[in-house]
């Protein structure tokens, strides 16, 4: 197990889009319950079966695991809840520090989130010019709650 | 994934315990649904993830992966859900095929069900003089009904 400190903000413009290239992902669920979710996602030529505690703060137990393509597509096609996550992410790299904006598409287009990962729930970090308001926290924006209630019927 | 053909029984003696030494398992769910279960499973020194997706007929989809044994006792302990399964699984070779016979513990103490895995629904076997009742496709005998209506319940 790792446990995750993760912070998650809002964008307030665009200029995030020129300074990294994305990458397609599509994920789903195969238990969204808050104290236990299992998630389904393949980024590029990689699928990860990854399973996550309660969040508790900014903190959160993650046990994640490679698994084949062939299995994650079929778990993503007849297995996961409908509907599925599909979004773009984009590796920023800010003053040394890593920033994951996600855009998302289909039910949730017009989101954009940006997470970065902590090593310590006081660490510090610099904020892009482009950040925007933090939603740490705020379970509207965890991608569990984004399937049940989708970022467009807000 | 695998298709999974499986028929379920009760026992209607004791007679399979002279038969082979049972091992100790423990298990437990990350999700219930009937349409993609999660089972963190401890036999022994190994531990598996196993999601299988909805029954129909005699088969249901079925992805398993070894995961590491902390891993799987962490999940046990913090994540999954209340309460777990404990039973010990006994393997029976009766006329070339292997039957697993469960006698659970706990919520369950009581019950004993005996499985047997085919190559197809139309496959045919002998059947032990200890074999009971049929009750595959019986909901009630699912491992993840036991959880919700332990057969002490009944």
């Amino acid at each position: 197990m790792s446990v995750e400190i993760e912070r998650k903000f809002l964008v307030r413009s665009d200029a995030w889009k020129a300074l990294a290239q994305g990458v397609a992902m599509r994920q789903g669920y195969l238990s969204t319950h808050p104290d236990r979710t299992v998630r389904v996602r393949i980024e590029g030529e990689i699928a990860t079966l990854t399973i996550k505690g309660r969040t508790q703060g900014f903190s959160r137990g993650e046990w994640e695991y490679e698994i084949p393509l062939a299995d994650a597509a079929a778990l993503l096609n007849d297995i996961c809840e409908r509907p599925r996550i599909e979004k773009t992410r984009t590796r920023i790299v800010h003053e040394g520090m890593v920033w994951e904006v996600d855009e998302f598409f289909g039910d949730n287009l017009g989101l954009v989130v940006a997470e970065i990962e902590l090593a310590s729930e006081t660490q510090t970090f610099a904020r892009p010019d482009w950040l925007g308001e933090e939603v740490t926290g705020d379970a509207r924006y965890f991608n569990s709650s984004l399937l049940k209630r989708p970022y467009t019927s807000w």
